[in-house]
């Protein structure tokens, strides 16, 4: 057996984030499904909802008082016999004399023929006359229906993100349940032998597999439904095994590791032959990397070092899935660097860093298995290709971790 | 029977807020509770977590390549005898002699004896010798043992507010559960004869009742643990019935409606017994608020309509969740006034605004029962109790919602 490794021609990270983004967007057009308030907190609605009734529903009071006619009360004070009392809830038909005053609570039935109302504090009762001390306008402290939303008039479109304020108002016209878009479903599949799950004891060579958990943290925070989190030994058959469950039930497949230049590359060994592209991406970390799409399921291939791992979530899959959730895209901000940085040339860099006073700092080990060292950082520093040499002050762009 | 409003001496905002603080502040020392990963993420950590090994745990190869001793390769090409495989995830006892060459893949321990890695890609192997064409350095491109984190170091302090990279370096030291501060939790309960559920064919003078979904919507959203949302009529004794259910549930309730001064405020008028302080707070909307302590759980009433409750919530409980929930405080900004705004004396207004470019506009209808004007809004807008016009261009203080 003889191998020659060459350097392939690495891909621009720009160019491998749209080829994943053209493949994952089409899940924008996923089904709609019926989701019980207030649940459906945090969802995009699937469909423009418009009122189905007036808001006000009905004429009512505005306030605790008294419901007169506004010449009643056109010279004060003015005593009025009390025609009666109408609670917030009455159902009961209402009449109403000219020249009486009748109580009404607020968001109680304003009696028809009555045209303004009094508030509590601006009168004196004894229970059978009511003394006005201020004189009101027609229309005064009365809800008009549909003054607030008349039927059939727009709600919220559809896209709308529900945030509480959406909630409150579909809500006030009695819907129950709302049309949502389902969320991206994924599954994340771990490979290598040497990966454990937690708690178990490690033997020499044997880590801890953390790539799963923490992919399923960092889906689950951008708005994607995590439907397994599984592993697979580098075993061909078992990934393909793991891979086949995957596929049957996610709408996107996160895979991490087996996509290097090793000898044991089940990913990359498995997935190839069924039109998978795999290949190095001019970045650190996070250079191999693979896309492949199986019965129509977009599978994203990661490398495994945690760190790796990570940043190729946060570069390559974060943005567009956020976009489809409808979360706000991430703030880039450019800050000036705290630190002289070094970079090898034609590799973007994605380092990561702390914000501090005046700038952005880098956080000690930038090691791509250096995963505490990166619970550390807020943010990634986006190192241009191009840049070698970066001295202190330099702007560049940082973007939340 | 003779009664008398007198106008109460309305309480600044920021005394109500303070005080409603002071009664909820307590919770911050509620027991943890252990949460499976990376169902923790979101939740603050109740204590602080010590590394329990070293990371990385072994010393192992940073690249897939073959590990060598540097002198073996100080003049290149030099081609060594091809002593072996080592896999990631090889747990046997290893040998090496110097001289040799042992393939290694990424994260596959590195022979002891061995001090340096020759990447693949510098290297051709005819699978009995390899030529490597590169000269490298001790320790280049191996990974010593406790360099990302050393077992017993701290990982992450009691209080984070765990973030998927935090999730990723405590899946990565083997934790499979945390320690993390139960959520605070609450009880809604809506009160108001006129309220039906969503859903409900609606008589004359009845209304949807959206407080109880619009409050569950905001506490969720605000960190908190909503366990439970009932409502009671007027009725006294369905209120005390219900408002005990709430309270042997719940860290705090919430209450809607009943506040007031009319004749049926069943929440005033069974609180206020039990040592239930009700009042006027000098703000518009929301100005009828009550504080209570029953059985040691905090009792928040706010007015019941709907814009005045979200809007007692976001003053008068936001902040002090966020707070106990760990999340960030939210941002106050200071934006000019895109028109002009009349304000009574004496009461700080919280008008429903829109940020806009180069200000804060404000939502069409804004009173306190014009709930679907306010889904519209994506900020308050706070106007100061002393102030009463304020011309276009005027700096106002501008809060999320």
């Amino acid at each position: 057996m003889s191998s020659r490794h060459a350097l392939a021609p690495a891909r621009p990270v720009d160019d491998h984030r749209r080829r994943i983004e053209d493949v994952l967007r089409p899940l924008a057009g996923r089904p709609a499904e019926p989701v019980s308030m207030p649940r459906a907190l945090g969802r995009r609605l699937a469909a423009d909802v418009h009122a189905p009734l007036d808001l006000p529903v009905f004429r009512n009071s505005a306030m605790d008082g008294y419901a007169v006619r506004a010449e009643s009360v056109a010279i004060v004070p003015a005593t009025l016999p009390l025609a009666g009392v109408v609670a917030a809830g009455n159902t009961e038909q209402m009449t109403f004399e000219p020249g009486t005053a009748v109580k009404v609570m607020t968001g109680a039935p304003v009696p028809p023929g009555a045209d303004c109302v009094v508030p509590v504090e601006h009168t004196e009762s004894d229970g059978v006359t009511v003394t006005v001390r201020t004189s009101r306008a027609t229309g005064d402290f009365v809800r008009e229906p549909g003054t607030d939303v008349r039927a059939g008039q727009l709600l919220a479109a559809a896209g709308t993100l529900l945030r509480p304020r959406h909630i409150a108002a579909l809500a006030a016209v009695g819907l129950g349940e709302l049309s949502v878009f389902r969320p991206v479903r994924a599954a994340v599949l771990t490979t290598g032998d040497e990966l454990r799950p937690a708690g178990a004891a490690l033997l020499p060579g044997q880590i801890f597999d953390s790539n799963g958990i923490a992919l399923a943290a960092a889906l689950t925070d951008n708005g994607v439904e995590v439907v397994s989190v599984a592993h697979s030994t580098d075993n061909h058959d078992e990934f393909r095994d793991r891979l086949t469950e995957a596929v049957a039930q996610a709408d996107v497949v996160f895979t991490s590791g087996g996509v290097s230049m090793g000898d044991f590359e089940v990913v990359k060994e498995v997935l190839t032959p069924l039109g998978g592209e795999f290949g190095s991406v001019a970045m650190q970390p996070g250079g191999p990397q693979g896309l492949s799409v199986v019965d129509g399921v977009p599978v994203l291939s990661f490398p495994g070092n945690p760190v790796s791992t990570m940043v190729s979530f946060e570069v390559f899959a974060r943005p567009i899935l956020r976009e489809l959730a409808g979360l706000p895209a991430l703030p880039i901000s450019e800050l000036p660097l705290l630190e002289p940085v070094r970079s090898p040339a034609g590799k973007r860099q994605f380092l990561r860093g702390k914000l501090a006073e005046g700038g952005v700092a880098l956080v000690s080990g930038q090691g791509s298995h250096l995963i505490a060292a990166m619970a550390q950082a807020d943010v990634l520093v986006d190192i241009p290709a191009a840049a070698t040499e970066l001295p202190v002050g330099t702007i560049v762009e940082v973007r939340p971790l």
